[in-house]
């Protein structure tokens, strides 16, 4: 099987240190990296000198064990190991977009599994001049070809063992979500979540749709976008045939899905309005285990549920738990031979 | 010590059925029930008739073991037993409030240690004119005599053995609930957590403030509440002595209160902007142990996180761990001798 691609994010963040720890746990053995050679040299021997890195021009597995397989994509500048950890530069800011450019290159021709992305800084992509706020806008624009028309409407699913949420709305102000939530918006998240849990090998995804309001507003006396909004898109998607229902009261549907043994979930997704109704529960056992999975592009990408944790970076005590759960969502989502 | 006061709730839900329950699993010696007799029968016998209701006319605790003291109230409508389960009806509504306002009366008097409230239901209560729409609001107004001046301001805490959140505004849609985050607001709301955890014995509670917004606002960038009105309002209970902090990114901020063995809380509550952002973590784990406390009263009410379950009633199948934890609550909230 082709092999993931992993892209080592902000080279002053906690990025290629997590991605030594976890190869040198047998976590990664499928796995290139696009990187800065250097870089991934000087996480390696912060963290010991155990695993070895071998720069390579193509794709390809590790050859041997504690051997890190690291393909450094065109453009990149030419001392970025030279950034102290914690600082943002426009060094590693180019560096990690020339990294994430190389990776959707790869995935988009057929010679990659998945993407699993690490943390990467929003201040220095904008030093780098890089026109993009974040990885999901890099994605989705890499996604298509220059005049080949918009980008794909795209999602972000949180999840980790036991719950899936899939959000509306992300990262605006509160009051600026609500607006947000319209009848166009939660039927394409629906339509989104239900053809990407299939993708999963799901055969018909049982999508609850939680509600924005109180109670999920309580019959219109809490709000009424339960009723004028969200309602008609979940009747509207189960015109399409999918398995859709709710709006359900915010505050017990993850309870709901939540799915352990001696509790099985009732649903194998919800979709949440806001950012924190989604995100509140699939963190509150702890960030280690949650996985960040964009849904709605044309391959598989997937990122940790953490930072670039600049304060942390260089240490080696940087945990590579969620980086981990990535990899393993990763594969996961691209069943295969 | 005084017995714990006991509300039967809604006749014609779980009400009554929880409490005989939880006394026979030995629960609830220390405590008397406001309630109808034959209402309260009619649950023992549903549930196999080992538990013997004895009428009393005082505040007392059970006599003897399997000897359940009920005390009616005045002003109980005489035929509130013939209400089959999972009706609405004014007999019911009224029998309700007459035993929430002899509860009142009784722990204002300093015949009771506390209150604890089994559910009641709003279209009952409405039915019997009484008007108040729920617990809090009929708790708030017979907290002052007539003449008296206002009532006090209060606020819903939620807590089960992990986490305790309390929050600024409730019942109320999204959007107005926003317009609601004001600083006197959020203010009242650390002030009424800070004493109300020293009350239950925490000599300096530490109190985290939640955002609004998703990552507490980034600054601004994703909504103002926090710049403008949340730190703010932090900043004044700090100079109040209080050990309030914040304002918190909603999505990590109850993870980090989570205390369990291995994993400490680093606070002893969450001040919540929404309902649902402090409901949906406390409600994760199950809602058998959550309990609800009305902060701000001159003196303790706990309740269970449920209603009246009409679908359940008169089955016997009802969980009484949440009354049983509002129960073990409100001892942990009035100690004493």
């Amino acid at each position: 099987m082709k092999p993931l691609l992993l892209t080592m994010g902000d080279a002053a963040g906690i990025g290629p240190e997590i991605i030594v720890k976890a190869f040198e746990a047998g976590r990664l053995d499928d796995a290139v990296v696009l990187g800065d050679v250097a870089v991934m040299r000087r996480a390696a021997a912060l963290l010991g000198g155990r695993v070895t890195v071998q720069p390579v021009d193509g794709p390809v597995r590790s050859a041997a064990p504690g051997v890190l397989p690291v393909l450094p994509p065109p453009g990149l500048p030419s001392d970025v190991h030279d950034v102290p950890f914690g600082r943002v530069d426009a060094r590693t800011g180019a560096a990690a977009a020339a990294c994430i450019t190389e990776a959707v290159r790869l995935v988009r021709s057929g010679e990659g599994r998945a993407i699993v992305t690490a943390p990467i800084h929003k201040e220095a992509l904008s030093a780098a001049g890089v026109p993009f706020p974040g990885h999901t806008e890099m994605l989705q624009a890499l996604s298509v070809d220059a005049g080949e028309g918009e980008p794909p409407p795209v999602r972000m699913m949180l999840a980790n063992d036991e719950l899936r949420t899939v959000l509306v709305t992300i990262h605006v102000s509160l009051r600026r979500a609500i607006d947000a939530v319209t009848f166009d918006a939660v039927l394409e998240t629906v339509r989104i979540a239900d053809r990407s849990l299939r993708a999963m090998g799901i055969a018909r995804p049982r999508v609850a749709v939680a509600g924005l309001n109180p109670h999920a507003g309580e019959g219109g006396l809490f709000g009424e976008e339960e009723v004028r909004i969200i309602g008609p898109a979940i009747a509207a998607a189960r015109a399409d045939g999918i398995d859709a229902s709710g709006p359900y009261a915010p505050d017990t549907v993850f309870m709901r899905a939540r799915d352990v043994p001696g509790h099985p979930g009732e649903f194998d997704v919800v979709v949440a309005m806001v950012h924190d109704h989604g995100l509140i529960p699939v963190k509150y056992l702890g960030v280690e285990q949650g996985v960040n999975v964009t849904l709605g592009l044309p391959f598989v990408r997937t990122s940790p549920d953490h930072g670039t944790a600049f304060d942390l970076a260089g240490t080696g005590r940087a945990d590579a738990a969620s980086f981990v759960a990535a990899a393993k969502m990763a594969r996961v989502l691209t069943p295969g031979p």
